[in-house]
């Protein structure tokens, strides 16, 4: 079974597919089973392989997750070599820790696969930003004609809303899970024989994975939602170009167009057809964002007892299909953006016809200014007046200022 | 790739997989070759195989969809064999024609398989709630005990549920869809030669397929946002169910017990666990289902142009998900409910140890009806009188109702 | 405190405001006590004014809803003139009788405003799609142009999805809900001497209120969810619309314009500006809605016990919200298409323009029908053959088709 | 019209209220207006009053918000006393600069008073932590016995969770928004000469609103997503809590209970009844939250052209209706855990009576260390094993480190 067919979702590859929660699983088993037992040779990795995943997901019902099914594989296959593995495996986890510590392996390759789309859209937002930084086009609100702007300004806004964005995913943390039973470590302090020791435990299983230590989270879900938030501000700043430019590709603007590629856009009947793909399907990921988000909000309002009573288990697809609608999106906002064909000519053409309209603010502003009653004749009189470019404003200052706060965030990251 | 690692997903089968989506599509293109050319021998299912499906998948994007890629791929199969085929293939439709109708075909197989579950549950719960029609328990508001009623009156709520789900689900059409390029026929029409004509082709295909005629509806999304709407009403019904079963299995009040199975409910560390995981699962669906029909609504509005512009691709992977999340849930639902142990005999020693509060509001009433002030002593005066079962109004009436109701719709439905 | 300053939102009146909700539940204690006390001239309506309602609501939170001070309230006025008529009152209901009951008024008055304005707003756009019947403009798809249509034919895409509301609205019940303290009706049982005369008093409460009878639903919430889906289908059919107008108006499109009003569409300040508000603003209802619905969907599944811990008490607020935005939408859409421009001539000079691609799909199509290899040049043969009008398929077919279907609802309906 | 009449909103006083936000647009007229004409006398505050907000708010639809109106009354009422202040008004300014600005005032005052519960909030949870550290209760997962815990270590989980949400709240920007008609500033740069001049009008209108100066953000709407997501963190945390009250009050398990006020709780029909009121209540908020921030981020991913269409529309009623439930549920939480009763004795009782089935996992993990064959005999061998409190983990430990993590963001805080 697949979801493969919906387009550009291969640009996941492998995130937050079974195949790679179930490594994730397998990883996190070894890594306590190490901690225990320092030295352990037990090769867990080797033992099980993909092929085990159809039988193991067969039987997570009856446990209600994967993780009981998958320690009782690991014991037969180590039984006959290293009994005394088989016997330590999993002594101390329960459940809840083996799937939130193999959601938040994941989660964190994930924000690092997002995150390098990001680095790159930011590169090529940055490069537009400054190309076009004067280059005046219709500045539109409410889908009307309003004052002169420039290209360079838009792409402004997308590169804030995209670093916004950045600055969330940085500021991720990927906590461990490791609480036992009922999030006590009754269990690990029975093995390590006591709290201190139980918590070197936890520690050491986390710089194994490299993940952050932290104390048991099995009802306190905000790694997961700070997560989500995160993912659903790179849709939202997505969302914000994608829309952009669906208005500026159609053909009555005809500002810029999608980057063309072999077979890009077509359709099954119409030849001529050049569809924005990118930008359609991009669009798509700041639709459902939101509401996948809101589902692990949710959850985690409903946390409940020591473990919950479904909220907990609504998260793992819920996580699954964010993870991979966000990074299907950034991979496909960073080709779009990379190859923006921007039609400055096309832009400026516009923005002069219609400058009559465009400057009618400044005329009132003007007045003001100059304490006397508006006088359209006299501010259009002079042909440099009637120029657009000569109302922009800000608009190149408002642009270095983004430069510079994407340099910051380069510098921090690198 | 997959997602079966979720717990009991095993139980959607191939209900709106790729691999079934797949072949809704060859259908969609078999069934309209064979309208444009009666006597079509051209067997489109043979020619591909699920083999094929990973080319197409990563072909998809290009074109935002999976249908240029595929009508390709059947061309190029076609084209030594019968080249005639290979041109009329496809002609007339678009890829939303395709698309649409195939998410049509996985609904409509989707919602007889999620019947075919709520029939069982509503013949459990019919039988239960006779079982149980005089069961006397306490009634719980807002957490706290109210006032007697039934187990078999509880049960009466959870089928009326479950009933007005079900005619949700048996109102639904499932209306095939052919409108060419822009929902206007045109090269159907070329086709066919005039309009009636093609309204015929479109009428043909509807039969084949076992869908019902209808005109285009690119951009009208009725049929997907009922087909939600009452999937979605049916995960309210069941997670109506869960959460009740989720309280009254709570050792503290241990009132019902999921059914045993083995292995069922165990825990990956505490032998002694039997976790209510049917519920647990159950209540998933009923987390998931509301953000998830959400998003069909919200792409609803987002209709735009003649084709919309992101609103029509978030669908695809919403309707898979929410389809298997309620199909899951009913099915477990069912078994849920088919094995439900009632300890009636606790019930009932609760419900008369909590007598003197559950029967106090009785007093006030009786005062009021005999026109005298309240007085508990003589309300208490006979044994009768303190028996919970004493108070129970018209609940064996209300009971008789909705098995009426069940009753009824079985007659309809069959 | 107030929601006046939203734009627009006058036009709700007080559907669904506290006022129309304090007055609900006056005329469900009302029919109630008539039922009970036939001849009952207590006259509660005239006993308390809309000056009571801030201190019942200060007081609303104590009992988590305002029936237990409104009852207290109610006593206190009738205690001197009418003794009697203060010990009967409220006798047998319990608070969620009270307030589910006048929910569903709130809901029932807010459907027969919502069904007026489709009421015109279908007669506005069965106009307008006969008036363009065959008025032809570029179809566009995923915002490229695709082949000719008519805008006929996209209004009769956007009555297709207005009269799918409309018969779901037309399709609702609305329940009383009267089951006493946990559903059981056995204080009503013991008030009026047996379960048929209990229900004989619902019925005669449901009948002075002209609300349908049915058994409890504390529990089973598909009367609100039921409303809460045709409202949602509402503001799906009202998105379409705006969304399309929205494109339609851009000033490089130009093709339609909203109706202009006195100082509708202002800039605060650019003179120039006649911005599409009522397009936008319903727009706002189509990005609401699917939300609130789905928070009443999440409510019904989270139903527990004889009476909901807390999803209970999230549908007043969301029923009101979700309430208001359909009616504010469905009267501002009934206004926009009522007085929509547009410009045909502009249309057809623009399908005139883009006729060689409109028109390449037809020559694939031809040259299959007529079993040749395509050859552009022949088909471009005639002057008729470059005329999109030529390439409309069954669009006027389609167009009769809704209308018929809306004079068909019309005649049902009156 | 009001909202008043849903239970415990009176907490809320005017967070988000129309009175709230009219005055703050004034504020922000009025603090531009001083940054153009330092030593402005105009007063605007006092020259209108909350009994201008109806005909203000019904002149909203036309300009699609309150701005042109309110800017249009202002201008009345100066034009006599202060032309000058009636001409130089709103210059450079354009609706949405108001809006926002005003939104982020509504806002920023909210986080202060949701904070200031929340602080409350840490102070009872971590008394209650630190009081309860060491009371051993029954562990639960999946609603069923696990193995021990602490009520202390339940409570810590609590605390977690507000912390985290103080965390987020604590975080929050309050920009001001002014950009002009498309955000260039244009017309600002036309009063103040330069664009550096225009910037220091910015910054000065910053420091009088108490805002961080910022760079025009109206279609990059993270400053709205952050204070909504920081507003969700806040309701998932506090519904945490809810759900566990709401559980543990039941009284079947009657371990805690809600504190006793005058009224609180009561029924309208049952004389015994004591409801879980505010957790009632607080619940409520988890219900709503996650969808109202969901469809902050739908609007943010919804932001197209200089000023988006529909999107921008939608925020303003989602913003105070997910503030206002936030707020009046933090304020609800902290008056709950305020005075919440424990019944400690009743939860030792409780878990050692379970005590068998609470230390079955520890057999196991005993054999696994020893290098032995599990032998429940032996390890139920001494009266001490057989008391829960000896598994309790690193229980105490966990709390202790709750607890120095909330004293340390008090030390931060204050």
């Amino acid at each position: 079974m697949t979801d493969l067919l919906w387009p550009g979702d291969e640009r996941a590859g492998d995130s937050f597919a079974a195949e790679a929660f179930w490594r994730a699983m397998v990883d996190v088993e070894s890594a306590w089973l190490q901690a225990l037992r320092p030295g352990d040779r037990s090769a867990l990795a080797e033992r099980v392989s993909e092929d085990d995943l159809g039988s193991v997901a067969r039987a997570a019902e009856a446990s209600g997750n994967p993780v009981v099914p998958l320690v009782a594989l690991l014991r037969s296959r180590l039984q006959d070599d290293d009994p005394v593995a088989a016997r330590w495996l999993h002594r101390g986890l329960t459940s809840q820790d083996v799937v939130d510590t193999a959601l938040v392996l994941c989660a964190r390759s994930t924000t690092s696969r997002v995150l390098a789309h990001l680095e790159d859209l930011t590169d090529s937002l940055a490069q537009l930003a400054a190309r076009h930084r004067d280059d005046v086009m219709v500045g539109r609100t409410l889908t009307q004609h309003a004052v002169p702007t420039t290209f360079g300004l838009k792409v402004a806004g997308w590169l804030h809303g995209v670093l916004d964005a950045r600055d969330d995913l940085l500021r991720l943390h990927f906590p461990v899970q490791v609480g036992g039973a009922a999030g006590t470590l009754a269990a690990a302090v029975e093995l390590a024989g006591d709290p201190v020791a139980a918590r070197d435990l936890v520690a050491a299983t986390a710089t194994t994975l490299g993940l952050d230590p932290a104390p048991p989270w099995h009802t306190v879900r905000t790694p997961l939602t700070r997560y989500a938030d995160a993912l659903v501000r790179t849709t939202d700043a997505l969302g914000h170009v994608a829309r952009d430019v669906l208005v500026l590709a159609r053909p009555e603007v005809g500002e810029v167009a999608e980057p063309a590629a072999d077979g890009r856009g077509g359709s099954s009947t119409m030849p001529h057809k050049r569809n924005p793909v990118l930008s359609v399907l991009v669009r798509r990921a700041a639709l459902a964002g939101p509401g996948l988000a809101a589902q692990l909000h949710l959850a985690a309002g409903e946390a409940v007892d020591e473990r919950p009573d479904g909220g907990w288990h609504v998260e793992w697809a819920t996580l699954s299909q964010l993870s991979r609608r966000t990074l299907v999106g950034a991979s496909q906002a960073a080709e779009l953006v990379a190859g923006l064909h921007v039609d400055t000519a096309r832009m400026a053409e516009r923005a002069e016809a219609a400058a009559p309209d465009l400057l009618a603010e400044r005329t009132g502003i003007r007045a003001v200014r100059d304490e006397r009653p508006p006088d359209r004749e006299q501010d259009r009189d002079h042909d440099h007046e009637q120029d657009p470019r000569s109302y922009l404003g800000a608009a190149a200052a408002l642009v270095h200022e983004v430069l510079e706060r994407a340099h910051a965030v380069d510098e921090e990251d690198s």
